[in-house]
């Protein structure tokens, strides 16, 4: 390469725009430090990033100062790449010889960055059939609800709650007063502060209509009335800056032209229903919870989803950290520590690390922004690639297949995304077409998964169905392994050991 | 029939003990008057059942002493099956011409009943596969939680939460308290009253070991610590009363050997995974009534799973409340009203019929309990006999295939319980064989669902599946048609407008 009109070739690197790193630990760390050493160092010049370690180490010898600096830096600059962290439980932490237990770093994240919603969507790779065929978007409020509460366990007694409000003229109030009668009790109060639900709507009809889904706020106001105001801001909002717009997109096509308000255990149900995807979910913030869990499953697992915190600086800009859904993965942390080799899918680390530099890029301009989501569109293509080349992790080839180890399947994608940004350079278009015939997409799916599958019971299944015809005949076979990938990759497989499933989840 | 062994052939019917029966409105009521007419009447003497009206008109007639009334009687007798009823909103109430929006019975009922677990099971008909393959348990708790919540709407001020212990020598405590710093804000307070979690862990357990499967407690005790009791009673329960008799049955084969605790959002994965059922779960209010929600999906539709409200009386004696788990299916009753035909599949409503005689048996004793469960037997054997034969309801036939109507559907089953009734006097055997050999288990599948399948988009993954080999061939041949049955009793089939079938929700 003689010329570099795009200014982003080797040895001249992609400038990266400032954006913070928060390192972690055990096999997601690892993970990291050979994708940044592989897929970032040779390509993307880093210096303008700040990197924080929130080990339990290293937030015990600092006394915890490594979090508040790095909350800090998150507020200032508003990128905010996150690695999975660890937080000990009280015998953890006397176990790894530490002060204190030290807590969740994320009350922090949320205060220092005014978080007002963690966007959780659903992760699609190009060519790749997972669960929900178009994407499912969620924003959870970032604050309130139980997360926060106040409690006590009591005896029997009355339970008061006032509020004096600041404006001294007024009196205070008596909110609620109960007998608690039972010898027994718990007695639960919290709030939920509403001034950035405004900011929340805004977010969500924003992302709903770039990605044209259908939204839809959840609640339980039918029932919890105090949810009402959460219903009655996304609904101003809504008509006030985006109904016509979201009607012009024929996106009100099915909701009879307004904005949808959906019961929170109803959604329950559609989760489960609307395997087209497509849509979009606002909720309160234990609703989100479980209901983005729900749509993790539905799509595949944990790995399959992002789980990103939108929040918004003094100034207006917005704050955004970007994680990974899933733990540290310690199982295969242990494997590997002791020599075995791992298969980490990378997937949701990877979306999460894009989704920073993306965001480094639009708080830096457009220039910026248009060389860094050059790269981290070369980066995705060459992920997405990757898989459909049935190049993946353990979890992402057929049946019977192997499955690329952490370190191989990292290193595939870097050779791909070499590629890539060499020819990019030259021949836009030859790349294109290179993309689509080599890396035809095939079917793929989870081997754990297939593992657990009860093949007698399947087989009962297709053979009860096969033959109660038998008058008409059609020329279409399909074979029982054919048929056993599908159902696995509908997630409709019935599974010998549930309890086997259950312990894999590492979140 | 000369003699009359079991005496409760006609004229001489079965003599049902004391139960309450509560009447709804709609067109539940109206299914309801058919099968007491056909199905009950006939073979029934229900001289002893107390029967109380809770519509509308009638609680706005009688100031509401209806529902006081049915609630004692409830507290009284013990057994109680209620029709859905209407909670009409203050605008529905004023265009009825009531004096007042009659609340909903729910409150009055747990509280008069002691209410301790809402138990919600799947429904299974013996030879039509449904979602899950075996029994899924649900106890839901009756009480506490923000069911019961007070709460505000504030500005900026503080909150004070205080406890004053019934002993006098005791200080208040101050539970919690917090600035409320957003302009805007609601403040929630409510309790869990803990001292009937033993009888809610002895019903849930109990039900478990009957069904052989395995249980599981459902809390978010991790994040919030005042969940903590209702796990450990649930625990302590279980070591102390159940632990050996559920090992002995190999039902702690996937725990460990122990009871398991599951965490709520994960709860959520675990429904979609488990998809051969054969578990329960336990949970506090509002988790419960996300959950069963989407268990009900999993399963098929609200229509198959159970509503069952245990409290207990102040003697001892279980109180039991039966109902079907949706409302009065407003839509095919304004279709009756205009004379069109309608297909109501009344499962729900027979199963707690069913449910609730049973009860009343084993309130009144051996003897009777034999009589009544005799009858119920045959009950629901007509019943899934019918729906096996491909003579059930619209949602239960296959595609193209037209279901009874609601009377023809009544009618046809009264003519097989009669039958049944006739054959099991003199020849119990024969009754077995017929009923094995003319009702051949046969493919059914909702046919409301099966209009909205997207059959382009099912063809494409059939095709793309069966496309992709081509070198091994098998002889067993899956014609299209099967397959889409297959993946519309699987709840796998995409669907073409998700708001249509969505709209289809009475509950």
């Amino acid at each position: 390469a003689q010329k570099d009109p795009k200014g982003w070739t080797s040895p001249q690197k992609v400038l990266a725009p400032p954006m913070v790193y928060i390192t972690g630990e055990e096999m997601t760390h690892y993970a990291m430090q050979l994708i940044l050493a592989q897929w970032i160092k040779p390509h993307v010049d880093t210096t303008k990033w700040e990197f924080f370690d929130l080990s339990c180490k290293a937030r015990d010898e600092s006394e915890d100062k490594v979090l508040h600096d790095a909350v800090a830096a998150g507020a200032r600059i508003g990128a905010i790449f996150k690695e999975p962290t660890i937080t000990p439980t009280t015998q953890q932490a006397h176990a790894m010889g530490l002060k204190k237990g030290w807590g969740s770093p994320n009350g922090a994240m949320r205060k220092g960055w005014n978080g007002v919603t963690i966007s959780r969507d659903t992760i699609h790779i190009e060519g790749v059939e997972l669960g929900f065929k178009r994407p499912v978007l969620f924003d959870r409020h970032a604050v309130g609800g139980e997360y926060g509460a106040g409690w006590a366990h009591t005896g029997t007694g009355r339970l008061m709650t006032t509020f004096f409000p600041d404006d001294h003229s007024l009196h205070p109030v008596i909110i609620d007063a109960r007998r608690l009668d039972n010898a027994s009790n718990v007695a639960v109060v919290y709030h939920n502060p509403l001034d950035n639900v405004r900011e929340m709507a805004h977010h969500f009809f924003g992302r709903c209509l770039e990605m044209k889904v259908v939204p839809f706020v959840v609640t339980k106001k039918t029932v919890f009335k105090w949810q009402e105001p959460f219903w009655k801001t996304h609904k101003d909002v809504f008509d006030e800056f985006y109904k016509d717009q979201f009607k012009a997109e024929g996106l009100l096509d099915t909701t009879d032209g307004e904005l949808a308000h959906l019961i929170s255990d109803a959604a329950t149900m559609q989760i489960i229903r609307w395997t087209k995807g497509g849509f979009g979910m606002s909720a309160h913030n234990y609703d989100g919870d479980m209901l983005t869990d729900e749509i993790a499953q539905a799509h595949r697992s944990p790995g399959f989803i992002t789980s990103n915190l939108m929040g918004v600086a003094a100034d207006g800009r917005a704050i955004k950290e970007f994680e990974a859904s899933h733990g540290t993965v310690s199982d295969l942390w242990y494997a590997h520590l002791v020599g075995k080799p791992t298969s980490l899918n990378p997937l949701g680390l990877a979306e999460a690390l894009m989704g920073a530099m993306s965001h480094s890029g639009v708080l830096a301009g457009h220039e910026a922004k248009l060389r860094v989501d050059r790269y981290v569109d070369c980066l995705r293509r060459a992920l997405h690639a990757t898989f459909r080349a049935g190049e993946g992790t353990q979890d992402m080839v057929g049946e019977g297949q192997k499955g690329k180890t952490t370190e191989e399947f990292i290193d595939t994608v870097a050779k791909r995304l070499s590629q890539y940004i060499a020819r990019d350079l030259d021949k836009e278009q030859e790349l294109l077409e290179y993309a689509g015939t080599t890396f035809k997409p095939k079917a793929v799916f989870s081997a754990s998964m297939a593992e657990a599958v009860d093949r007698d019971a399947l087989l009962e299944v297709f053979k009860e169905f096969a033959d109660s015809s038998g008058e008409t005949e059609q020329p279409t076979t399909l074979t029982f392994d054919q048929f056993e990938q599908l159902m696995v990759r509908l997630g409709a497989a019935p599974v010998k050991n549930p309890s086997r499933i259950s312990s894999a989840r590492e979140v």
